[in-house]
């Protein structure tokens, strides 16, 4: 699997942030979290444990650029606690607000997936703290503990499909005011 | 898991389309569309043909609907031959082209794992065959085969982020044009 890409601009935002350590310490907060998927796996105590095992753990206080748009990253990231806004650069170059995310929301997990380049900023708006889970980490939870990264992947395709849904359902209203 | 939800009106469409039978006859078609993925898993011959083993294979003619927006469907679907045109209707209630889906390509499959609501309509542009995957064919793969369940769940993420990336920059001409 994959040729190496050069992630290091991604790497410097994220260095540029206060480094809380291993996941291991959040596992309560993370556990409280994550939820219960509606039709497939939950994810348990155990999991919660082994999947905060993979975790580095930052803080970002509030204007602090977590993620920029074009930098090639391979990392997601998981709120923890705060908020974080999503902004695009329109045609015109201007920093476009898209949405904003919460505790339980994941980012990112488009580049950890295909390699793209960062689709967008991602700024705190409060004080953040956030944990990353990178590429190489997740292809090894799937090899070590491949229910466990099921588990994992089902809670990204249902995040991307009501997402998708969200985007779809708001192109449709701009689509159909013209 | 999952309470059981009436996805009839789902089904009886699928059942107006021609049945060909177990997937098991496609896995040749199948492999050659499924591809590659360019971080994480590659399907090898053996997955798809258990993923095969797990479908149903149907064709549908020229402007035969497939799926119908707002029916509960518990099934995605993998196109295989042809083209499928996905319509959204509007708020003034007209049916609006969204995109089209092309042989290799999946469908539904948000429905598949949030068990919402079909989102969209989806009717066939040109003679198509297509397999279909139901969500406890999905439950059984990841518990039976969990590799290869994995791999299913990382192509169905890569795919949603491309599906989402591309809606997204689409919305932000839509919004940076007003």
């Amino acid at each position: 699997m994959a040729e190496k890409m050069d992630t290091s601009a991604d790497r410097k935002v994220l260095e540029s942030l206060e480094n809380l350590g291993a996941g291991t310490a959040f596992a309560d907060q993370i556990f409280s979290l994550v939820g219960h998927s509606q039709f497939f796996a939950e994810f348990n105590r155990q999991d919660v444990d082994r999947l905060a095992g993979y975790m580095r753990i930052y803080h970002a206080q509030p204007e602090q650029t977590i993620i920029r748009e074009g930098d090639v990253g391979d990392y997601m990231l998981l709120v923890i606690r705060g908020e974080v806004d999503i902004y695009k650069r329109n045609l015109m170059g201007e920093q476009q607000l898209m949405t904003s995310v919460t505790p339980g929301m994941t980012l990112g997990e488009m580049s950890m997936i295909d390699g793209e380049p960062r689709f967008a900023t991602c700024i705190a708006l409060k004080e953040t703290t956030f944990g990353t889970l990178t590429r190489d980490d997740m292809v090894k939870i799937i090899v070590e503990s491949p229910s466990l990264g099921a588990k994992i992947l089902i809670k990204l395709v249902t995040m991307l499909s009501q997402r998708l849904r969200h985007t779809s359902a708001t192109l449709l209203q701009y689509m159909g005011s013209r």
